[in-house]
C-alpha cells in the first residue's frame, strides 16, 4: 500500500540529482564501557544484525508510479535486506580523527539508492584512541535532523549499566515505547495523520506568499549579497568538525543578554569573516544565515513518524562588522526581529513560510536554475539540541555527536551544530571544490570564541 | 580546450544513470617482497601521492556545453585534486577475502564524479593474509578493459627487482615509454588522431543497420530467450570472483579441440543452467551471450589514449543441453561462425556492428525503455587477456586480478574473465537485488570445470 508524502517532504526528493544528494548525516563517537574495547562494541552490533529487527521506519521506502500520478508516496520494503543497509568499516592506519573526517566526507558524498529504504548506518573501527564510531546517513525526506536525533535519543539510555538494548534500526523496547507515549498524544501520531495534517499545505502556501510579499516579515530575505558560497557546486564533499564546551558559550551569551544560539552565530560570523578576508572574498554588505527553528517543542508535529516541521528565520550576521560585541549584537536583533514574527503564526504558517523560504533553494537543482542573480540567503547555519545528559549505548559512553548536513547549488556551505551533555558541537559540511580548505572554519570558530570572551569580560 | 570524444564513448556517459553507474573496475592484490609488510606498499605509495605526479589521461575530465552544442569532449581539470581521485581504505576485521569483495561491491556501487576525470584508485590495507589490495574505478567513457588492463601492465614490470617505479595515476618511466614507442607506430596515437577515425562512425553504423538486416550475420541475435537477468535493476552491486588455474582450462580445450575461450564460456554456461535451475529459472531454449573481441590486437587503434574498440559475437551458451561436452560443442560452433562473419568487416564496420549490438542495451536507460519484449542477449560475457608473465611493482607481486563490470537494466549480471600469469580470474558483477546469491555462481563455475574435465577425459 502506497501511503501519501508530505509536499515539503517530496520535495527533497524532486531536488536531489548526482551533485546535491539530499541526506543529512550524523558521526557518533562511543566509548567503550571498562573492560571492554571497541571491537566488544562491533560484537554487540554484530548481534543485532544477525537478530535481523527493524523498526517500520527504516523499512519505508520512497515509490512513485502512473498508480500515484506521479506523486511521490511511501510503502514498505518486501525484499528489505539489513546488510544493505548496516556496513561494516575501518580506518585506515594511524587511525586518527582526520582519517575517521575523510571516511565520513567520502560516505556523505554518495547518493543512497532510491530502490530501498532511505538510510545507511555505518559501523567504524580503528580509531587509535579504542573509541568506535557509528556514521548513520538518513534522506531528509525520511526525517529532518531533530527527527533523527529524536530517534537517536531514544535508542540511547541514561543508565550506564543497562544492557540488552536493541540496535539503532530495531523497534523500540517496550519500556522505551512505553515512556514516549506517556509524553502525550503528540509524539506517536501516526504517518497518516501526519500525511492528512500536511494534505492543505499548497493553498496555505499561495496564501502566505501573497501575504508575505505584502507585510515583508522578517522571516524573509531579499538583501543577501552575491558570495564565494553561492555558487553552483559539484558532488563531493569535505566535512569537518570540532566540540566546544557548553559553558563557555552560556557565559558569554548571560554577560551579553544573549542566547546560547546567538552565540553560536556569532562564532559562525566570526569564523567566516576571517575565512573570507584571508581569501580576500568577503562582501561589503553583511552574510545572511538562514536558521531553522524546529517545531516539534511547541506542536508534537510528526516527530514520530519521522517528516519535516522546521521554520526559519534570516539572521543577520554583521560580517561587515570588525568588532565581536557589535557581530554579536547585531545577530541578537535580528534572531529576536525574526522569532517575534514567526510568534503570530500557526505552525502550519510557519512550515509554509519555511517552504517559501526553502523553495528556490530545493527547487533551483532541479528546475536547472543554477545561476540565479542574487542568493535568498548565503548559507544554513542550524543548531540541533541533543540529549543533555551522557547517554549510553549498552554501557558504552556516547562520547561524541557532529551532524552533517546538505549543501546544495548555489549554498556551498552548511554549518549544523548539536549540543550533547556538557559540549556543543559543530559540524561543517561543505562541497569539496568550491570552499577550499574547510578544516580553517575550525581554527576560526575557536579564535572567535575567545574573542567573544573577552570582549564580553569573561573566560 | 575542448577536444571532441568518440560516439561510443559518449553513449557511455548519455547512458548512465543512478541505477547503472557506466564505469569499469579491477581488485589487484599484491604480495609484499620478502622483508616488507603490506604497510611497506601503503608507504611507497604514499610517496608517490605526495609526487603529485599525474599522467595526462588521467587529468581529462568530460564536459558539454553550449559552446560544443551539447556534444561531449574532453578537457583538462585546472583544478585536480589527486587526493580525491586516490583514497585509503581499511577492511573491518577479520580482513578475510569474504571482507574485501564486501567493500569492493561498495566502492563499485557509487557513481562517479563527473566535475572531475572520472576514475577512483581505492588503496586497501588491513587483508588478514599479509597482502595489500587496490581496487580501481575508471569510467567505461574513458577506457574499455583491454584499455585498463594495458595501461595496468604498463605500471607493472616482470622485474622483481626493479625499484622507483611510478604510481599506476603517475606518467610512465621514460624507459618504460620509449619501450611502447618502439613497438610500432599504433599504440601511442593521440587523441585526436582516434576522434577524427571515429568522426565517421554515424554513417557507417547506418549502413550497417541496413545491410545487417539484410544478411542476418551470425555477429547479431534476434533468439534470446527472456530470463530473470533481463529485468530492471537497482543501483546497488554484488561482486564475487575466483580464480582458477590456467592450465585445466587448457587441457579441456586442447582435448575438446576448442579454443580457451569456448571453455571459459562452457563453464559461465554450466554454472548459470545450475543457477537457474535450482531457482526454477532456466529457459526453455539457451541462454545467448553477448562476447566482446578485442579489435586492440589487429589495429593497435587508441589503445594509448584509452577509447573503446571492441567488436561482439553473440554466442549460444547451449544451457538447454544436460551433457557438459554438448554445451562445450554448441558454444565453439556458435563462436566459429561469429567470429568467422567479422573476419570480411574492416575494424570500423566491427565496431559500428558492436555499437549496432550494444545500442538498445545503452540506450534503453537514457530513453528510459526499460521494458523490452525480448532482451537482445541474455548476458555479457567477457575474457580480456592480462599479463602473461607475473608482474611486480617495486618489488611488491601481483598475485591476483579481478576485474568488474557493468550490470544495466535488462542485463543484472556480467562476467567477465581475466587471465593473469597462469590464472584465469573470474569476476562476476551483479545487482544486488536481481541476482541473489551470487556467490553460488563461484561453485557452479567450479563444479562445471570438473564436469568438463571428467567428460573429455582429462583432469
Amino acid at each position: 500500500m502506497l501511503l501519501p508524502m508530505s509536499p515539503v517532504d517530496s520535495m527533497f526528493l524532486l531536488a536531489e540529482s548526482r551533485e546535491h544528494p539530499m541526506h543529512v548525516g550524523s558521526l557518533q563517537l562511543f566509548q567503550p564501557p571498562d573492560g571492554m574495547d571497541a571491537l566488544d562494541i562491533r560484537s554487540m552490533l554484530d548481534d543485532a544484525i544477525a537478530d535481523d529487527e527493524v523498526a517500520p521506519l527504516f523499512q519505508k521506502r520512497a515509490r512513485r508510479s502512473i498508480m500515484s500520478l506521479g506523486q511521490w508516496g511511501w510503502e514498505t520494503d518486501q525484499e528489505f535486506d539489513l546488510e544493505h543497509h548496516v556496513r561494516r568499516n575501518a580506518l585506515p592506519q594511524p587511525g586518527r580523527i582526520l582519517e575517521l573526517l575523510a571516511l565520513c566526507s567520502r560516505l556523505h558524498s554518495s547518493l543512497l539508492d532510491r530502490h530501498r529504504p532511505l538510510w545507511e548506518m555505518h559501523l567504524i573501527e580503528g580509531l587509535n584512541d579504542g573509541r568506535y564510531a557509528m556514521y548513520m546517513k538518513v534522506h531528509h525526506a525520511l526525517v529532518d535532523g531533530v527527527s533523527a536525533l529524536r530517534m537517536l535519543s531514544r535508542m540511547l539510555s541514561e543508565d550506564p549499566d543497562l544492557r540488552d538494548m536493541p540496535a539503532p534500526w530495531a523497534p523500540c523496547a517496550p519500556t522505551v515505547r512505553a515512556e514516549a507515549t506517556g509524553a502525550g498524544g503528540g509524539p506517536l501520531r501516526g504517518l497518516l495523520d501526519t500525511a492528512g495534517e500536511t494534505a492543505g499545505l499548497l493553498p496555505v502556501l499561495v496564501r502566505t506568499i501573497s501575504r508575505t510579499l505584502n507585510e515583508q516579515t522578517g522571516t524573509m530575505s531579499f538583501s543577501a549579497p552575491k558570495s564565494m558560497l553561492n555558487v553552483p557546486i559539484t558532488g563531493a564533499r569535505r566535512f569537518a568538525a570540532q566540540s566546544w564546551p557548553m559553558e563557555r558559550v552560556r557565559q558569554v551569551g548571560k554577560a551579553a543578554e544573549a542566547t546560547v544560539n546567538d552565540v553560536v552565530l556569532a562564532m559562525c560570523s566570526g569564523a567566516l569573516r576571517a575565512y573570507m578576508l584571508s581569501l580576500d572574498a568577503l562582501p561589503d554588505s553583511p552574510l545572511i544565515a538562514m536558521v531553522p527553528v524546529s517545531l516539534h517543542a511547541e506542536e508534537g508535529g510528526s516527530a514520530d513518524g519521522g517528516g519535516n516541521a522546521v521554520g526559519v528565520v534570516m539572521c543577520n550576521l554583521g560580517t561587515h562588522h570588525g568588532d565581536p560585541a557589535q557581530r554579536l549584537e547585531t545577530i541578537h536583533a535580528s534572531m529576536a526581529e525574526g522569532k517575534e514574527s514567526l510568534r503570530g503564526m500557526t505552525p502550519l504558517q510557519i512550515m509554509a513560510m519555511s517552504a517559501l523560504a526553502l523553495s528556490p533553494l530545493l527547487l533551483a537543482p532541479a528546475l536547472g536554475l543554477n545561476s540565479m542573480l542574487r542568493p535568498p540567503f548565503n548559507l544554513v547555519i542550524s543548531n540541533v539540541p541533543g540529549p543533555r545528559k551522557p547517554m549510553y549505548w549498552n554501557g558504552a559512553r556516547l562520547d561524541g555527536l557532529y551532524p552533517l548536513s546538505i549543501p546544495l547549488d548555489g549554498q556551498a556551505l552548511n554549518i549544523t551544530c548539536t549540543s550533547y551533555s556538557n559540549e556543543i558541537a559543530f559540524g561543517l559540511t561543505g562541497c569539496r571544490r568550491t570552499v577550499p580548505h574547510l578544516q580553517r572554519l575550525l581554527g576560526g570558530l575557536d579564535a572567535e570564541l575567545a574573542a567573544l570572551e573577552q570582549a564580553v569580560g569573561v573566560g
